[in-house]
């Protein structure tokens, strides 16, 4: 007895699971970056006292920010990827899946890293989630191109990126032992040595 | 009078609400995934104290990639459902309602496992939402089939994941009665033993 | 100077705002009802505590059981009314997202209901918001009806349902004045009566 | 070795992320409406004390009555925006991501208003916050138009009304200094000046 379908509506059906899981994973990411919010509390004292309890806030927006703009970032490099894609399959949806579910952890270290600011454990923990979404995104393109669901990897500048991305997540663990601030504002180096890069590459391209 | 529409413009009527129930489903499976973040709390303590809380929080968040899993699995059952279905009725959007409620429900039996472990109340109470779930996912496609909205099952594949579901849940209540951790890890096994069969049989097949 | 754009830009303009208005509509509903969740409450105590405790958690998710039926159903009732429009208007948006908004604002009625239960204040403001939303439905389509946005009014059986709704919720407020939990139980007669009425119609349409 | 695609290709694809963009920017503000519900705490009270206690839930209430048509009216107007749109940049995608994270934000100003009430610092915040979405919708606006990404503008009407935003809420953050009723209620103006502006200027053009 066949219990299994043919493979030709095996295939269609993989086609239109590839669109089940974009909108699957669209609608999380969106979710994801709105719950940021609930990472920043709102101080409960009386009126008088508001104004000094407001200061306690700063940290937990700009931690807000910061996640906002991991969330945007990787959901742009995650429909790049998505984008090549001409099919999926169950190890694909599994990846996926256990990408989106560290997606939706954000809240979690952005929540520590708030309230806790530039201490060791928040900034490891941090940097440790960005590593892990990562390399679990890289995974993903991995598997697309090896059982052939792609038929090229997403263009140069993305990841060009991401491999910035874990160079200077990966090196601010161990410095987060050392120095939690310095480790901290390291991470804006993602947002500009790839410029750098692509400029220095570009000029060399032209000449 | 007639108060009610003609029976064709009722027929695509039901066809235009199939999309919409599949579209409010699915907006929900993805709001479901990402609230259980909420079952996890980040503690509340002195930036000194912090590393020593940090091992509280390592439960729930196994108990959120736990569930994570659930809602992820239940997602392509329903899923895989509603690929076979050609038309949907109110008993349908009743039942289907009843099955998103539970899943939206989730992150309560998450976070009751997440905070108090593998004790016997957590672990009967998640055992029995599982239960629900596939029940009510085994109701629906059992009243596609009976009022003709499907045309055949989905495959086995996924009917037969569905039985071990019942079964590995079903005997992990009365175990959590003698030992509750021995019942939180034999759901391992619902990973572990469709595969197990499916290999079996795919030789047998063969033979 | 001609300010606004010709009058045929603008219709395309309301058409295609029809779209974005029901995604929008659809989207609130499907994450107002997995926020139901979050009026229910998981007690923090010691291990041994916890099995006394859950009998404080049935009615806040009898309570969430409730309000998901309700948007389930004044979510039907809105697609009901959408399948029925050809264009939207500015005071439609505006009674629109009133009506989404107390939508939206259902999880607190649900959590005051789910912690106070059958007493008068909790039942007087849920019935409030049934009443809330009951009327801005019923304004929407008069209002579309009026303003020549729909051909004609959703049909017969959903008309009849609403009716029923405002007849019983209304009621229930004065009762919650005499006996909470009388008035709480007489809103099942939502769900009883408007069945009651079509057999008995079709009965009569038979002879 | 070239690294990036084709132009064409980038074409297509720009195209395609335009879409992708603005089912993101649809899925977070319907979300961030939603969300707004949790800036109204339910009373933890005896049932004899509650309803002394609702009065308390008034001000909140009110105040997610005011974001809720806040995020509405920014809604139709980024749809306004987008509806313009031929293709995206990635300048264009960061200023919208940066708008999209003070959408999402607006729980925190809504819960201080809520909390607070009239009250120099979250008036003073709250008009800070309608500010930051006015300008940075406006700076999306802008840059479409500089670089070619929009044929157009927006048609006056929504111009106009967003000019009003300005005019309104900046002069409302002095005047908090002074007297943060006058400040707050002085915000119903941006419902009324815009109209008697129109109303004014289609005599004006009438004559």
């Amino acid at each position: 007895v066949a219990s299994e379908p043919p493979a030709q509506a095996s295939a269609v059906e993989t086609g239109r699971q590839l669109g089940r899981v974009n909108n699957f994973s669209d609608g999380l990411f969106a979710i994801a970056a709105t719950l940021l919010v609930l990472s920043i509390d709102v101080p409960r004292v009386s009126n008088a006292q508001l104004p000094d309890q407001l200061d306690n806030m700063i940290q937990p927006v700009l931690a807000y920010f910061l996640s906002f703009a991991v969330v945007g970032l990787f959901w742009m490099r995650h429909h790049q990827l998505f984008g090549m894609l001409r099919a999926s399959d169950s190890s694909f949806a599994a990846i996926n899946l256990a990408f989106l579910a560290v997606v939706a952890l954000l809240p979690v270290p952005t929540e520590l890293l708030g309230r806790y600011g530039a201490d060791t454990a928040p900034v490891v923990i941090y940097a440790v989630f960005i590593l892990a979404l990562s390399l679990l995104l890289r995974a993903l393109g991995a598997h697309a191109l090896r059982a052939g669901l792609a038929d090229r990897e997403p263009h140069g500048r993305w990841q060009l990126r991401g491999r910035w991305v874990l160079v200077v997540f990966g090196l601010s663990i161990p410095i987060a032992f050392l120095s939690p601030p310095v480790a901290m504002y390291s991470w804006i180096l993602v947002a500009v040595l790839p410029r750098l890069h692509e400029r220095r590459r570009s000029v060399r391209d032209a000449a």
